[in-house]
């Protein structure tokens, strides 16, 4: 069942690994197949070195367990929060990657202050509010789920493939397993960068928006002109 | 004799080179058998390099050693204070790994800014009081034991499985000398996304009550539904 | 045509892989064959793990294609505005290096704060003016040459081979394209160094001329002693 | 001539690239026969990837080549100056290691902040004065000996074994040329400790004189317990 899907998210998450994202089992992706509205995820707590396509989980679009051996991922709530309300997302990614969590925690957006962040997102990276305590005490998950939907709010998500939940961590998306797992390193490396200019010149600016706008449509939409023509969109 | 501790002693070492928590022999890991009162640890001084199962010392919880060709740790009685205080406890470590060592110089506790600090440490990871003149010219190692213990007080030591010594570096532990070094990784990648969210915005607050606990029982107690189920307590 | 210097480029760009400068397809190398007036570029959006040196196409000063199956490197009217302006240049290369980011994002040069810099640039590392809402409009990446050659202005750019573009990130050059790699990787590593020592010490002044100067002749031009007598400038 | 000596500078410049102190040509290491009073260095700008032990260069105490196809490295009469003060030095080395020069070009010493640093060195480690313009005008590698040598005063060089040299960086000694690495390894690393500590806490303090010494006696000197009984200092 959806062994080729299984297999993108299981290389996904390997691939999480190998671009340093994350450590023991400090992370998660999935993908969907919209014909079926079927998602695999990773399993809850299982070490990255003992995983294998077969380990995924299949749930359906209301969370209940289609084939599977392991419980899901615990944060399966939220993934489908986002391809319940998202219909162009096709893979999403939860890290625990430093120096996005280093943004969550002290509650800033990521600043859009060059074009290596508007390569990729059109925008500031958003900071979602915090969870009142009875979101946290509550649907946890799928409150952060919300959360992040109320955040994103009038913005297309496909053009910021990503945000960071307040005192939590990084959730980014893309078109596929790999495509999200794509944007949630540009994301590392942006917030990376980010930290840095900003310690360094703390009163450093967002870049201005006809500069962020020419990078990001470089890459992206009708008239991109980066790369060999075919939509590398992700 | 305990050969099987000896080998988890050995292995637990051995990760701390992996881990990038060490280098040169800047670090040791301990393990106790309970039910003889004997604890195994790494013999002082010796390169990892050239470290087997074999080399490790076997000493009773007063400090004798049994058995090993080679001094056992310097820092074995504070392991051992340890042991005797706190029966939960099944393996020790000490490192000097980077960020650990920042948060112990600069006398500060680390922050319980976010859910990857909360999954692990119920709460901030404590400093401890400097040692005084007397107690450092004096049973300094085994006064090191006390000053942790003092620090940790009415808390749980299962529940904020690893603490700073002021000036010096982290001691963690855990239910097996592997848990121990697993908290000690957590401990030093928490050290690290605090130091950059404190440098970054110096008025970071810690996450709130209900979030932390949230987090911690997720993965901790009764009602944990982090994983598969077995009991993933370190 | 020109196999060697698609060899030479192609080997250049995987360097940049190796030294740990490029993630994705986030740089370009070229190299100029100076008695033909073609240059040899990185293709656009080209994967380095599937690049061979085959896949390197071939413009002329003017940026018309004159050899390759793929579309040059988005950045390459950069590239020839280079080559046009300064007939000494070998190479070019640009990265999106974190280091150098940092400083083009805080809108910085990267001041000659000790011999580490003055080994192989002569004074400060230059970070060019913002480009106006039209430049970036119109021949974006044209104009991004010529703010370069602006900021440039006076110097002799191969006593100076690297550059910042505000908000943007670094270009650097040298005799040949590996000797640009290897002055990307200088700026990088000096940038590192004056990020730290300025986030340490927010006063730390500039190092005298009269020791600039000696690192920087003791490498290069008539009376370098350093190395072997060959000539080592890159 | 001196074939154990020259394998183990070889040895001891290799080590500089593994342990990731030096990139390109960025360091140097030589060690002394004392008996003979000949000391062997690397050769001036040759690429780690090509040295042989048979590449390295004999001088005498006066600087006069002795032996080799090769010019000595261009630091070579600093390191003469260091030998011909301090009898007890086997071993010297220059590098450009990152942390290690933040505080050279911050112009600070590295503060004994804690025990890591106290286990090798005994007090701050100092940053000498600038050099004047005549200074570097002149014989300025042996005036870089001098300043350093001013710098030690009458402190025993041995327990403090690495000094940082203003706006340039650090040089480092040992009873052999591998013990030289070993305390240049250690100064990067307490150096790297140091700035992270420093800024995240600026008023951190010198941790007190008899936590120092507790820490240095106890791996130096005839009171010595740390490790096997064997002198482990380097």
């Amino acid at each position: 069942m959806l062994e080729k899907l299984k297999k993108d998210v299981y290389d996904a998450n390997m691939e999480l690994v190998e671009k340093g994202l994350v450590i023991y089992t400090w992370g998660n992706v999935s993908g969907i197949d919209r014909e079926s509205g079927l998602v695999v995820i990773k399993p809850s707590g299982v070490d990255y070195d003992v995983l294998s396509p077969d380990d995924m989980t299949v749930v359906d679009l209301q969370g209940n367990i289609v084939e599977g051996r392991f419980k899901p991922s615990s944060d399966t709530a939220t993934h489908l929060k986002l391809y319940n309300a998202y219909p162009a997302l096709g893979g999403v990614v939860h890290t625990h990657a430093v120096n996005s969590v280093v943004f969550a925690q002290a509650g800033l957006p990521v600043p859009a202050l060059g074009t290596t962040h508007a390569d990729y997102f059109h925008g500031d990276v958003p900071c979602t509010r915090a969870l009142t305590a009875d979101e946290i005490n509550g649907e946890y998950e799928a409150n952060t789920g919300n959360v992040i939907i109320e955040a994103i709010g009038a913005r297309d998500p496909m053009e910021i493939p990503g945000i960071l939940v307040r005192n939590h961590g990084p959730f980014a998306w893309g078109k596929t397993p790999a495509g999200a797992v794509y944007n949630a390193v540009v994301l590392e490396k942006v917030a990376e960068m980010a930290y840095k200019t900003l310690t360094l010149n703390p009163s450093a600016l967002r870049a201005p928006d006809y500069l962020l706008d020419r990078h990001y449509y470089r890459k992206h939409g009708a008239n991109a002109y980066y790369g060999q023509g075919a939509n590398e969109d992700h």
